[in-house]
């Protein structure tokens, strides 16, 4: 069985890959990462009929991966535009906000209220939740406490990435209040919050050499040929692995 | 129909994307460029009938997508093996090199002769030839010029990337001692010296925004889906774009 993580472990694999001995960049692993989110919404909202995604991105590394996966939609021939109400201020955010630009990507300006993410919602056909990732601490600090309800009622598809924005990381959706994705794509490993989620759930980061692996004793399943994503479960069927 | 890049062209995108306008890392660009490498051999060379790949690596910014290529081939089910004769000195050489021993992928100690070249090809399944990449001038100097006739003489295929080893980036193989490769990936875009190339040829570096692609006319072909990689051309019809 696959191991899921706690906000712990998952802390702690990401350092030793960042580390001196792990010798991964940021750059590496977010570009892998945002390409894997890309490749599965793709995998589970065609282009030709779910054109338009909303990108939502929150302040933190996630935010990273979503503008990664927002320019390699882009060149998958989607149209995106990224929703990011509160900007990382770090170089790599920065930047890859450029990318973005750069592919002519419309980004909702953060000053803007609530009203233009109601707007950029009604002309969007599915979500990619990339607000809160693993070191998501409860409880939803502002705009996010008013940015997850929209979400939710909009109705539109949602992939989520890594954790539902929103969920506890290791208790899930307790408070109800989080999003509730139809599509998961979980990260180097499930965290323990969606051990109960009901839905497509697909693994990404294929970069996770076997010594760590073995130290976490993660039990990844394996990736088909040269994909950099598998599917755990399809949202018929519990999870194969 | 697609451009043919000169070698001064091929560097001048380059350095757009790089610099503060077009806002890419170096470890972004590599890590595309290796793993559509990868995903290019592992197109042509299946990796059950072919598990023992030899990932040649120059000196240069190709010898880092060689690197990148061998940790995904890793990553891909692939027994890769590095033969890196003349290491690069900058940093993120250091790291890809060290996330492959990470993977306890075999790296050939540069200091041994060119027997332990010999033994590596009688042990292996096909080549990656990341030796020289667009801003290769000639004349091929040691210890290159004794490895090219090696990798010639195995008679395994050979997968090249961006310019076989030994070509001039715009004249091609017109002195005759240049690899002899069965495929080829280019990169960004085909560069000049490759229009009469025969053999299955792939494009990968989809990252090339449309406003670049524009400015230097290139004509890239579409990609498919979500892919990282483009057949231009199978071995038995001509270019098709």
């Amino acid at each position: 069985m696959i191991r899921y993580l706690t906000a712990r472990l998952a802390q702690q694999i990401d350092e030793e890959l960042m580390s001196a001995a792990g010798a991964f960049s940021i750059d590496q692993l977010m570009e892998l990462a945002g390409l894997a989110c890309a490749q599965t919404l793709a995998t589970a909202y065609r282009q030709d009929i779910y054109p338009r995604v909303l990108v939502c991105c929150g302040p933190g590394n996630q935010g990273g991966d979503g503008l990664v996966a927002a320019r390699h939609l882009g060149m998958f021939g989607y149209q995106p535009t990224v929703y990011m109400p509160k900007p990382g201020n770090k170089d790599i955010y920065q930047r890859l906000k450029k990318q973005c630009e750069n592919m002519e990507i419309p980004i909702i300006p953060p000053s803007e209220d609530i009203e233009s993410l109601r707007r950029a919602l009604h002309d969007s056909d599915v979500i990619l939740d990339a607000i809160f990732g693993f070191s998501f601490k409860p409880p939803i600090r502002a705009p996010f406490d008013s940015v997850l309800p929209l979400l939710n009622q909009s109705r539109l598809p949602i992939v989520s990435v890594d954790i539902p924005s929103g969920w506890d990381v290791e208790n899930g959706n307790e408070l109800g209040v989080g999003l509730q994705p139809n599509v998961l794509i979980s990260l180097t490993a499930p965290k323990e919050g969606v051990k109960d989620f009901i839905g497509r759930h697909f693994l990404g980061g294929r970069f996770v050499p076997e010594y760590l692996e073995k130290k976490f004793e993660l039990h990844l399943p394996p990736y088909p040929g040269s994909d950099q994503i598998v599917e755990l479960a399809s949202d018929k069927t519990p999870t194969k692995y």
